[in-house]
């Protein structure tokens, strides 16, 4: 297997835009990337696109977004992967450029949520769990309270998390928020599932973000910094994760675990870290899915700063999908062009100095209350 | 790159089932892929799943279906490409044990579209042309109008399609028409887009179909008769493909060449074909397509019986999906399912005697007017 790289990335800001369309939105992102790698948009060999596509945006949306784009011809292929839906196109890029089928790649994750007004993703007939209540805040709520009830973990360090991701939110001017916030505003903000309030969950939106990968022999023809994927793993969830031991996502242990091996880069080489914070305790109990500490320890991890921008090791530089947003499809996508940018010295204001290794995790769904869904761990070097 | 093989296969009939699930009509063809191949589902490292997914069935339908069927943990992708959806999956799994990186996928195609009522894919608000009429239908109704002024083709001719392939679907206990029909009926039978009346148009329906895609080293394991997929091409239309000529499918045409270039096996050297006739006059126009005869002379091939079932080279043996039905995201691997059978000697009253090379076609989608959908070719092999 060859190695991987990415050579420009692009995104928009994420926000709400109703009055877009999603191929718009899209489009906006690729031409970014495009710009960004310095390619002629003509030399992509082949496209994934990962969205989850809501109702009435109808089918073949990467066909749509290429053609707006000028690209027609070449084999494009929209993947679904509900939350990993970008991030799982990213790993369709990378395991067709390692083969050596193709030697450039386009990747764009988009996703346009602000058309579909309350209650976007109501649970399907036959969710009988999901009818009864058990939508993602009130599984993440019971997550909380059973890590609280077994580590002692406290509603202020899950505030902190939101609070540490909103104050990087500030410095990333494609964040949805940019407004730092206290601990009384998380406390007073609606309750969504005790103990979340609104502000321990992370916003609805719109968005996209895009890369293009490539082969070797394709990034040294570039007068760039090359940024190799260390490692690209999809697994979904088992049995085994979900009811056992709500603390644990088994999903993120078994796919970081694998991405550790492939790279042989593990959580103490980390320089920056993107991680599925969907809601605070996701971020707490992630520490330690990822390796980061041991199981329990989390809330201390948070407590300790080591997470915040200037810590030991920074965990969602970009505001995280606390803050920057979580446009489903495009969210993995973003994650890999945030750490790009820092491992390219490129991040600005939330540069982490000398960055040189970054980890994204993304993981999808809570399927008919079983944590069955999807989830990718990137491992991405500066070389 | 490997050789890459199917195992095994299964499907359900194609119909209507709007009291099942979309998840419960999957497992079932899942479930007869697997006891074909004669592995331990266990074993499967790697699986895609195609569908178009319908409003209210949800994201992941693949982890659902896996996890109904017990298997989970494993990389699981979920791809779209409408009408191609599903046999876009099977490229996804030829490409990655082509490349050595499993041994053994699952591939499943599934819709259900009787949940869905009438007017089931409605335009897009910024598709202009869809939102004027111009619909498949629409589109395909041109096609026809065209090609009878360019080549003389004849409305018997078109519809003589329609009675083969619904003559076909009486031999398969798996399409959704098993009725032959006359002439007479299709003439009067009511117009949807002249001259396309409703018998020249395939229906809608549900269904879905599964494969079992392995390396050589696996297929070697069982006691099957190995079947190669000899080529697997998947690409998407062009602005040069729509507008310029009404009468070709430019994507179909590219497409074929390569998968022709790739596995080395011309027209000529086939012994069936299953092709996307979503409507009479584009068997006809893909006959021109796929290079089984001239441009402007499909309807005389249909005349002179060369695609019947015992002529020299029978196409859409299983009916088609004018009679054995088009559930979007399972047409693709219907067609591969149908193939197998045949190149196996075991696809009953419709058997074509000692096939052993055969073709399957699939092409999805009108974009806003232009022909930029996916467009699929595969070339199976008996060893």
């Amino acid at each position: 297997m060859r190695d991987v790289y990415i050579l420009g990335v692009g995104m928009t800001k994420f926000g709400k835009f109703p009055e877009m369309t999603i191929t718009d939105i899209a489009r906006r992102a690729f031409l970014n990337a495009v710009k960004d790698s310095g390619i002629n948009p003509k030399a992509i060999e082949v496209a994934f696109i990962g969205h989850v596509r809501q109702p009435g945006q109808g089918a073949m949306v990467g066909q749509r977004i290429m053609r707006d784009a000028g690209i027609t011809g070449i084999p494009i292929l929209n993947v679904e992967n509900i939350c990993s839906s970008g991030s799982s196109a990213v790993w369709c890029a990378f395991s067709f450029i390692s083969s050596g089928q193709f030697d450039l790649a386009a990747v764009i994750g988009v996703e346009q949520l602000s058309v579909l007004g309350k209650g976007i993703i109501p649970p399907r007939q036959e969710d009988l769990e999901g009818l009864q209540g058990m939508v993602l805040p009130s599984y993440f709520a019971m997550v909380a309270r059973r890590h609280m009830y077994e580590y002692g973990t406290t509603i202020e360090q899950l505030a902190k998390v939101s609070i540490k991701n909103h104050k990087n939110g500030c410095l990333n001017p494609y964040a949805q928020f940019q407004k730092e916030i206290t601990f009384e505003e998380i406390s007073h903000s609606p309750m969504v599932a005790d103990p979340l309030t609104v502000l321990h969950c992370c916003p609805t939106g719109d968005g996209a973000a895009a890369a293009i990968i490539c082969s070797k022999d394709v990034v040294m023809k570039y007068n760039v910094k090359p940024i190799r994927i260390a490692a690209s793993v999809l697994k979904s969830g088992s049995y085994d994760g979900g009811w056992r031991d709500l603390t644990t996502n088994d999903q993120t242990i078994r796919t970081a675990r694998e991405a550790y091996e492939i790279s042989g880069i593990g959580p103490e080489d980390l320089d920056l870290i993107e991680l599925h914070d969907c809601f605070s305790i996701a971020e707490i109990f992630h520490y330690e899915n990822l390796g980061l500490c041991k199981k329990g320890e989390g809330g201390r991890l948070m407590d300790e700063g080591k997470t915040e921008l200037n810590g030991k090791i920074p965990v969602n530089p970009s505001g995280g999908l606390l803050a920057k947003g979580h446009p489903l499809g495009a969210t993995g996508v973003a994650q890999m062009v945030e750490v790009v940018w820092q491992l390219r010295g490129e991040a600005g204001k939330r540069q982490i100095p000398d960055a040189r290794v970054g980890l994204t995790h993304c993981v999808g769904g809570v399927v008919d209350g079983l944590d069955l869904g999807a989830c990718t761990v990137h491992i991405l070097k500066r070389e």
